[in-house]
């Protein structure tokens, strides 16, 4: 490949990007993508139907960027939570590294490179790429220095920026927690593996017990029920009820049920509309939850804090696998269908889908090398003769080599989420949050396994498989193929990088089923479920697999980092556009991957460094070589450091921040208010029944100190008026 | 090697051994040899002077061997402590599982190894050992399925004696913590990286922390201070004057301070003895402790077990690196020398120590190929031509070839104990039986490398150092050299295995040093600073290797079962003798290294396991192979299960536990007794004075609640007699 094809791809992956991004501001003029385009504000505001035709809804227009570019970091927080703005650093960190690289690398390195050997040069449109890599800088060269600097100052810089950044959302999750002071979760243990007693319930050991140990701390507890066919009957009815009368709300899941039966704000729309659909839906025959379906699990309501989390850290019994705490989800993160699985099943899982996704994950090869082999025409032909006649024809040929590898790469890499979001909910975690980003780490080692190791060698040695046999020549391996593998990682990056942003923006997907929906099955009404929250455990590998790829390209071809840069700043504005505009914040992560991308870039920048020490290796200056080994065990104290520096914080909250936040509570009496919204948090069945309320309380699992004020219809109605009360904003969308 | 010469090798062992037991029995009845064969009752009962001549001294008698079977578990319990016991479970462990292999090896497999060729069989002691290992199963062999069925019982039983270890060891250290309700370390957390406040010292920092966050619990808090010259001196001192009066004590490193002054025991014989002596040494120009001299770290005590426990395992600050809290090690067991180092160091110096003993494991293998390389006479004469005429002689041949490369072997080993305890307290860690431990587990990883694969792979191939090169060929390899090496290991369990008990009972080099200090310098007052903990760091990893070897050679080698049996059984004896006789239990480590001994066997049997499978893949039985590949599956979860179900009470006290015991004690009322014992138990400075105490009082770390009644030397008198008062009991040593 030489300069003047890589300039043709990057101008025609520009135009079709320019071209994408007009198309979308064009489309979510439209009325009928709104749900597609402004899930989130959906959600929050009220919808002005504004359907009349104007000439203005068919003109693309850049407004979207400038909106995007102009929100400030509190506005993300304030919209997507912290998980958003720490998606937002991670994108300003790549931006931030990127430029001190490609300024460096581009300035020093790239000279070095090109006139590294003395040869004629040809005009630079037709130079090939390989003269502006590593590759082309003779042996024993001096020169290499230059890169050694170079890979010092990007490896300074990198932990210089990581370090601030560790810090500053370190700060940013205390400020949160402190800030957060009406959050249910952190009064509340989720205890699992109950033993069973022979004379009481499980709903009766848990009130011994914590009364017992507990005693000044404890306030009450709530139950996991088995879901049966009776649950999935009332939540059935549930749905069908919402989709006649929507609920606007702005966390749109939040439906409390009736089993505490506090300030119930779901089915509130009902009782200010005629009677007629109450009387329709009776689950008066429904209510059945006897003391058989208890699950060993419960949510345990603390009086402060500190005593949850002091309840979460200790050892409860002598035996281990009994009476095991955690500090419980967020309402609306709870994954219940989860909470029933046996305590004493979790760590059998936990091995099983560990297995089963490391033999997924090489089972994934075999796609690959089939891909691989698309590439090489005569190979193919002479393994299917029947196909010869076809593949002679030059615009086949081209197809075949061309497009159909990536195209039946991309669509193997579409199933690798949906198939490690089930491995993740296989493993038993109990909150969609936990879940994610246990997805998420599992795609991040596959994508590095597949897209980057499994291309790099196999682009060079296809039928070498076994070049892993041996561990202590990979960093040698590694160091002769990535010079000869930039061309390959360029065009990923226009291709599938720009690309990938621009059918994030698009939204492909839901922009299909809402098209359907709306023109083929004439459904006009749009539902809140189609709502999505942001998908981090796909994201933030695929931002953290270019950072990766642009680490270890730097100092071997520069050139890839204007490219890098490119897709950095629009990811920048993209995934501002969709937080803003499309996903909605079901639950807070609490920034929680953050210590993942930390290591993560890490790992990249200590697999670089290996890397360059196998090039210097190769081109024969051992002292270049053996000056960048203190700077991989300068980055791995580094990160040490800091995993002793920051990462408990991620973990476990600080006595003294939990004791001033209680303190500050119990001051300003906001205590009660708080008791009251525990039961209510946790409701395992979004219904709404009264009888079906007042068995469950004559069943003794709901025992709050101050009960509150309630009305016949079990709810309290001053905090569903002021609900109501919202200001609901009028907004047009699409015409900024 | 055949039959006959390993028998004769055994037979010249048996011999050495049953003269060095019967040397042992007269050694111990010198009067003189008292303090190196009863260094244990010597701390605990007063001596009757019987130096009195008799035959019978120099008569050898095996009465200790019956002494050492009769004891019981609960005696060894109440002598030895939790560990002792825990080390003799781990013998019995040992002969139980190796009984079990013996049957089903040498009934089953041993007949199928020697009938395994059609071959000619000699006589049998002629026969070579090798027709009795594996290596003389034919290939494709159906009777390799004994083999298979042997690892199948084997692993089975080991399993499940494991598990029943694993518990009942557990249940003894719950039933150990719950007995020892007046162990003040339960009550103590040992505070680390104290913040540095400009206004006032550490100790106003701890104490308004702990007034603030834990009001209800917190008691009170001793700091730690520099060790300056002024302290030396005194301890200097101290210890003169326990030369001139020395104090017996059931603990003797038992000096409580005077910080505190309360219930002070040690300087107690001196009020019984004239004043002379007393007046001698004064300390009242030596009180020097002053603010500056306090280091960031403090013991904080609480008013019960469970809010100890809570302030450890708490996050305290939003900055992990401060207010670091962990329990504190029992009294006897601070090193205090380490408190001081600040806790920011801690993690380079644990990176530090881990690489050094990296280094030193990889230097070792220099003495150890240098070894390998003396058994091969003809190229040592090539290297060194001057010697050619010098090992022409056979018996110096034979001494070159057979011992000079154990000796030196043996002489380099001795050096691996103290420098692994020297990494270990270069770690920093605060307890004595921490640093034990963690020598320990240094020495373990040790011994497994150095002395059973780099022997087994340089016995075979000595100059193939870069057999390692290649992960995936170890098992293979392994395979290959275990059987060969079958003999080698035979004759390492004879002369190192039973040599190192003879030896261990003989105590040669206390007894040497006290053959010095007797009979050269004259010194006929044994001194209680010659008296030694149990050296757990360095037999339990003996022992475990002992079982590695078992493990591995059981169906490959099953003549080595026999030995490996008298092995274990003669340890049974010789360590029980030891316990009750020699070792003193200066602090109770609770058989925290259980886990150790568990992990190392599911590793030995896992590894065991592999090596089958490389044999039975060597033996061209695949089916074999591949019916054992679900026994390493197995035993991987079975370890998984223990490590969940019983590991984390080896790490963490239960809150069911605590609390009984902080009830138990509030009823009968001695908590009171003990917060007041809490202070004087750890004091830095084991000095007793008055004014000292005072200045350190007015310096205001000393605010027990209850002083209760002091005299003027700052001694509660009753305490004092209620020791003295204990019955002395006279025994006669040596004349059971």
């Amino acid at each position: 490949m030489d300069i003047g094809a890589l300039l043709t791809s990057a101008g025609i992956n520009i135009a079709l990007c320019i071209l994408l991004f007009s198309l979308y501001s064009i489309l979510r003029k439209q009325p009928s993508n709104r749900v597609v385009y402004f899930g989130r504000r959906l959600a929050s505001v009220r919808i002005r139907n504004n359907d009349f035709f104007s000439i203005d809804r068919f003109v693309p227009s850049p407004s979207w960027i400038w909106k995007a570019w102009e929100t400030t970091e509190e506005e993300i927080l304030a919209i997507g939570g912290l998980d958003a703005l720490a998606f937002q650093r991670m994108l300003t960190f790549g931006i931030r590294i990127f430029s001190i690289a490609a300024i460096i690398c581009l300035v020093l390195v790239l000279p070095m490179n090109y006139y590294g050997k003395e040869m004629q040069h040809k005009h630079i449109p037709s130079e090939s790429l390989d003269v502006f890599t590593i590759g082309n800088v003779k042996e024993g060269s001096r020169w290499l220095w230059a890169h050694c600097l170079a890979l010092y100052v990007i490896s300074c810089a990198s932990c210089l920026l990581l370090y601030f950044e560790y810090k500053s959302i370190t700060q940013m999750r205390l400020a949160h927690i402190t800030r957060s002071h009406l959050d249910p979760s952190h009064f509340t243990i989720l205890v699992r593996s109950i033993p069973w007693s022979p004379g009481g319930s499980y709903s009766d050991t848990v009130r011994n017990f914590f009364t017992n140990y507990y005693a000044s701390s404890y306030l009450s507890h709530q139950m996991v029920y088995r879901r049966g066919i009776i649950q999935k009957l009332m939540v059935d009815a549930e749905k069908m009820c919402k989709m006649l009368i929507p609920v606007p709300s702005d966390r749109p899941n939040l439906q409390p049920c009736c089993f505490c039966a506090r300030n119930t704000n779901s089915f509130k729309m009902l009782s200010s509309e005629p009677d007629s659909i109450k009387d329709d839906i009776s689950f008066s025959d429904l209510t059945v939850v006897s003391r058989d379906d208890e699950v060993p699990a419960a949510f345990v309501f603390f009086k402060t804090r500190y005593s949850a989390v002091v309840a979460t850290q200790m050892l409860q019994s002598s035996n281990p696998m009994l009476w095991v705490t955690e500090m419980a989800p967020e309402p609306h993160d709870v994954l219940w269908s989860n909470l029933s699985i046996p305590y004493k099943q979790l760590w059998l899982r936990r091995i099983a889908t560990l297995l089963a996704a490391i033999v997924f994950m090489f089972l994934f090869l075999i796609p690959v090398t089939f891909v691989q082999g698309l590439t090489q025409l005569d190979k193919l032909s002479r393994t299917f003769p029947f196909l010869r006649g076809i593949l002679k024809k030059a615009f086949i040929s081209l197809v075949v080599t061309g497009y159909l590898p990536s195209v039946i790469l991309m669509l193997f890499l579409y199933t690798v989420p949906p198939m490690m979001m089930f491995f993740s909910s296989a493993e038993g975690h109990v909150s969609r949050s936990e879940r994610k980003r246990s997805a998420g780490l599992k795609i991040l080692y596959f994508t590095i396994w597949n897209v980057f190791f499994v291309n790099v060698f196999s682009g060079s040695v296809i039928s070498q498989l076994n070049v892993f046999s041996s561990v202590r020549d990979i960093p040698m391996e590694l160091a002769k193929v990535i010079p000869t593998q930039a061309s390959f990682f360029m065009t990923y990056v226009l291709t599938s990088g720009w690309a990938s942003l621009a059918c994030e923006l698009m939204q492909l997907f839901p922009l299909g089923c809402n098209v359907i929906k709306k023109f083929i099955l004439r459904i006009e009404e749009d539902s809140s479920d189609d709502l999505m929250t942001f998908p981090y455990h796909t994201e933030v590998p695929r931002v953290l697999l270019f950072a990766l790829i642009g680490f270890t390209c730097a100092i071997m071809a520069p050139l890839i980092l204007p490219f890098l840069l490119v897709y950095f700043f629009m990811a920048f504005l993209v995934y501002r556009n969709q937080i803003l505009n499309v996903y909605i914040p079901k639950y807070e992560g609490g920034g929680r991957f953050w210590p993942m991308v930390h290591n993560t870039t890490i790992f990249s920048l200590v697999l670089s460094q290996i890397i360059a020490i196998g090039v210097f290796g190769i081109k024969q200056s051992p002292i270049a070589s053996s000056f960048t080994f203190p700077l991989v065990i300068c980055t791995l104290l580094f990160n040490e450091y800091c995993r002793q520096r920051f990462s408990p914080v991620f973990n476990k909250d600080a006595v003294q921040v939990l004791v001033e936040m209680d303190r500050r509570d119990e001051l300003s009496g906001r205590m009660n208010e708080i008791y009251q919204q525990l039961h209510s948090a946790y409701c395992q069945f979004p219904v709404s029944n009264h009888e079906f309320c007042q068995s469950v309380q004559a069943h003794g699992s709901v025992n709050i100190e101050d009960p509150g004020p309630m009305d016949p219809q079990g709810n309290t109605r001053g905090k569903e008026s002021s609900e109501v009360s919202e200001p609901w904003a009028v907004v047009n969308f699409g015409r900024e």
